[in-house]
């Protein structure tokens, strides 16, 4: 296992695509002391809100409070989403938010169609204008993503020639707009994973372009998350997506198919056992998760919440 | 990844440990809906009941009607558990279980000690004894486990050296009463296995029993047992417990740290999205985890029984 990486970094999505899943209305207080517990964690880097159409996402309506109420804790990003022009002035006008430009890829045609009208060409003038606002901003505009990267609900499968094929399109892309993309972030949307697609894709992606740095987002729709965040770290990824007691889908039949991403605690601990670094405070973290639970008023699908750390485990046998 | 095998030989658990932790008396004729609807996914190996005492485990007081009530199907093979030779007798009276002798080790003296008030050497003993009485009853007698062989509540982490240790404890044991151990199951009992810690254990056992048939009996306690079994399988292990709907352990408060064995239908998914035979029919196994969740009256983990297969949605995708 010589790529495990020695550390990780995290970047936590619960309060973002964790609470825009909610039916109910969270409160922007509760919201907050979510953020803040997490931020007393260990965790660096967390999206907190989306500056999006909030007829569409009722439940980031409060984007702009959210943003208002953060006491921001030192060393920590808070990161936020935006789709759009107008979102992105949305979030620079918030002032408090750690701002990064990126565009995303998609393998379906299909679905751009779908969901954005567009052609694989139309899009491609769509993220090129992205790049062009992020440097008239002045924005840093490094970061690259390939959404539904193994399989999408309307194309099937993705192979892994066709990610490194939109790989390359990123990096084409980013080379006529003059600016360079270091990572890219490989989104596995609708839960279409194994561990052994991972390494296919991961393997084949690397094999091209060895200086690019992999992020992986993962959700865990057919359970498989914490299995492929293991594979892509065996392939050496040190940069994952995740969310506090696996919110982000509601796994009780109300949101059928939509799992949130791997479990941030269950991550870390997984990280703790194998010696590689989180920066993270697990117990902390268990403490958040009981906490989003408490805010969501359902059971949350995370496993070390409910199951404990072998830390603490460990600790009581030292003592006795 | 070379070692992964071909197919895979599971051994559903669900109606024996998994209905053994319900609070609630689940009737007799329930349980034979779950074992015949299971027998019908194309699993053939199943552990249906338990011999105990019926004032230590209520839930398993029913074992003798589960039998007697059993319409087996062709080609499945129908597995109780004992504890002693009273259990077994219990079970051979039964008339249509498949049996197969036993012995296990335990990496903990304090364990063996609280739990049945023995010194390792004398539980060596009793376990000896138990091979004699297989032999008396003409019971194959092949198989080995290894209780705990990650780590243990009461005495942490175990040691891969100490796992072939164990191992080779059992092998002289059974030379010693002139059987051969062809199969030993390694239990991750209180989970505290990582993907790497499997890696890690598998390797060494299998570099010093080149010829020995490995199992896992993997617990999800910390949300590990998807990523573990495939761990086990990157090293070639062909054979896995696993639990419908991940039936085995409440995992919304009432029985903290005891989640069941990694899910069945999580691991079919796998399977069949590698490239791995199991012979088991996942639609199937998906209605047979719906049922599950209906008779023992609350949510399961399980996630494919919520998220869906892949091939539903590629089937769909054809039609279309």
């Amino acid at each position: 296992m010589p790529d495990i990486p020695k550390s990780i970094r995290i970047t936590e999505e619960g309060p973002r695509e964790g609470f825009q899943i909610e039916p109910g209305p969270i409160p922007t207080a509760r919201k907050l002391e979510l953020i803040h517990a997490l931020a007393c964690t260990g965790l660096k880097q967390m999206q907190i809100t989306s500056f999006v159409n909030p007829q569409k996402v009722p439940g980031m309506a409060d984007a702009e409070a959210v943003v208002e109420g953060l006491k921001p804790e030192p060393g920590v990003d808070y990161h936020g989403l935006w789709l759009n022009e107008k979102g992105l002035q949305r979030a620079m006008a918030s002032g408090k938010l750690h701002l990064e430009g990126k565009v995303n890829m998609y393998p379906s045609a299909t679905f751009l169609m779908k969901n954005q009208g567009c052609t694989q060409q139309q899009y491609r003038e769509i993220a090129g204008r992205l790049i062009e606002m992020y440097k008239g901003y002045g924005i840093p505009m490094e970061k690259g993503s390939i959404s539904s990267a193994w399989g999408c609900n309307f194309e099937g499968g993705v192979s892994s020639e066709r990610v490194v094929e939109l790989v390359g399109d990123l990096m084409d892309l980013g080379a006529e707009h003059g600016v360079a993309i270091k990572t890219v972030s490989l989104a596995d949307t609708m839960a279409w994973a194994t561990p052994l697609g991972i390494k296919r894709t991961i393997g084949a992606v690397r094999e091209k372009f060895p200086d690019l740095r992999l992020s992986l987002h993962l959700h865990d729709t057919r359970g498989m998350a914490i299995a492929n965040a293991y594979a892509g770290m065996e392939m050496g990824v040190d940069q994952f997506d995740s969310s506090v007691a696996g919110l982000g889908g509601c796994p009780f039949g109300k949101h059928k198919g939509s799992a949130g991403n791997v479990c941030t605690e269950d991550l870390v601990l997984m990280c703790d056992e194998i010696g590689v670094e989180t920066g993270v405070d697990l117990e902390a973290l268990i403490d958040a998760a009981a906490l989003a639970e408490d805010i969501v008023g359902h059971p949350l699908p995370g496993s070390v919440m409910k199951g404990g750390s072998l830390k603490s485990l460990r600790d009581k046998l030292a003592v006795h």
